[in-house]
């Protein structure tokens, strides 16, 4: 009931700042809108920071290898791989309209992009390498020295400045123009009257009272498993391991459903591919609904109209290390 | 011995072909060009299955992890991470410039790049997937159908088309413009007087008869350790694994020295970081001459100048799997 109420009004919040007179103002998703205030100087070196390898223990891996900018800003994986093909706990957020997120993580545990870059890094199941070795690759090498000096002013590099890189980096990665968008913002042919079927019962079913705001979820905490218990392996616990209260197992982030028909598979345990199942399944766990087939297909018809459009960009060229830089260690202990 | 006479025979033809009129006709170089017959369409479909994971069984390997289009067609490591972070048993060769290659992979057992992308896809050590699976998982993908369609005039979905694309896609990874190359071409102060005198010396010591031609390299076998024993540890036998001829035991392919400062570490087996280090090296084992350090550092110079410009690319949007599609298997047997 707290949680119900907390959320409502949250959703009445995202209503109101949207502004009376826009036609727009009454609907529970707004437009992607691309920021205008990007440090596009930041955004180039976060850019190659997110492509980096060297960030990571074995010079393989990088923020790209979990959050594919090809794949919707995910590894289609139910659970990534990491340092010496570990399995990781938990399924792999997009990476895509991050910055419209509550916090970082699953269970929130980072309060922003920033703190969350610098996560995945240290993590031994994940990247394994540690803050003060990372710096020590970068400073090594005189094409990121040069650039770090450009973006903020001296020619530091520290992990400060490589997490605020990446976030701005993240920041740019918005996904507007999707069909629903052109259809919110005055367009009435860009959905199909099935989808427009399938937003209205998203609506009117309550989907919409988690999934609100322009990406379309993110800006609130829900637990999995309102109505019936959501049945899994997973052994995550949610943001009871954040904030110690009892009342927070289980509860997670609510993912965005932006460009969701990328993000596969779903979930925090990425247990269900497919579109339709996992429409049919939350209906029913958090909603207490027994969705009929057309219903469902409606939905996932909406839902795949909130793909949208990656901001074309080129592959960054990395500077190469020399007989400075510390070698990778890919093998051994 | 033999082996010197078929290299200066091939030396002499490339020399020859690029015409008498021409002013690097007299030069061992020849400016990289950039093709232009390409079928753009296929090159296209090419990027996108050459970033595309789906095409090794984890659903984590792309050609791009060992051949990163971000770090000079390379990985930068000793031998690659394969299928369950396998260790390859060879270093990773550059993808760029590789049209130029008499034939592909170290010990040349690929005729050409359309024969060797399938070979990484099918090894258990690497992608650890299978042609017919591979075929399987596009041919569920409707964005891939269509796009086979437009490229190749029907819809079928098949390794021979699969691979033409790759190959079509690589043929475009060519790195023109290089400071060198524009000397080459007619602008003197594109190169230093240093490496200027470090190209006098790689042509004078006969680095350049084996190195030569566009790629500065990869138009020949060559022994490792003509004149002093390579020690290695790495047990690959090189070129007698193809021909059956004890003459060719420990001959490998010579490798491109395009935009060698990116392409580290060197040599089959990786085992040199330092470009300085290299070319001492193989002054020494492949010519007997014990070069001083100023030498050392002017052929490096030189060798510097190599590096080119690969054409700006967009990161590709790969269509996404559906309910169809072979699930991506990372984990397990």
């Amino acid at each position: 009931m707290k949680i119900c109420t907390r959320v409502s009004a949250a959703f009445l919040a995202a209503a109101l700042m949207v502004g009376a007179s826009h036609a727009v103002a009454a609907e529970p998703i707004q437009p992607i809108v691309v920021p205008d205030d990007l440090d596009l100087a930041q955004v180039e070196l976060g850019k190659k920071l997110f492509f980096e390898p060297r960030l990571s223990k074995s010079g393989f891996i990088s923020c790209n290898s979990c959050h594919n900018l090809s794949t919707g800003g995910v590894d289609n994986l139910v659970t990534s791989i990491g340092h010496g093909w570990q399995q990781g706990p938990i399924n792999s957020p997009t990476v895509l309209n991050s910055s419209y997120n509550i916090a970082q993580f699953w269970d929130g545990r980072a309060k922003d992009l920033k703190e969350q870059a610098g996560g995945p890094i240290a993590n031994p199941g994940e990247m394994a390498f540690d803050h003060s070795l990372a710096v020590n690759v970068l400073q090594s090498i005189p094409g990121y020295v040069d650039e770090f000096e450009q973006v903020f002013g001296t020619a530091v590099v520290n992990i400060d400045r490589i997490t605020q890189a990446i976030a701005e980096f993240e920041r740019s990665l918005v996904t507007p123009n999707s069909r629903f968008d052109q259809w919110l913002t005055g367009d009435a042919n860009a959905i199909s009257g099935a989808e427009k079927e399938g937003y209205e019962l998203f609506k009117t079913l309550g989907c919409a009272s988690c999934h609100y705001g322009p990406a379309v979820g993110g800006e609130a905490f829900m637990k999995m498993g309102l109505i019936t218990p959501f049945v899994t392996d997973n052994p995550a616990q949610g943001r009871v391991d954040v904030s110690g209260q009892e009342a927070d197992r289980y509860s997670f982030k609510v993912p965005t459903l932006r460009n969701v028909e990328q993000t596969y598979p779903y979930f925090h345990d990425g247990s269900v591919f497919d579109l339709n199942e996992a429409v049919d399944l939350m209906a029913e766990i958090q909603l207490g609904q027994d969705l009929s087939d057309s219903e469902v297909e409606k939905i996932s018809a909406f839902l795949r109209t909130l793909t949208g459009e990656l901001p074309a960009m080129t592959l960054p060229q990395l500077p190469p290390s020399n007989e400075n830089t510390p070698k990778p260690e890919p093998f051994g202990p």
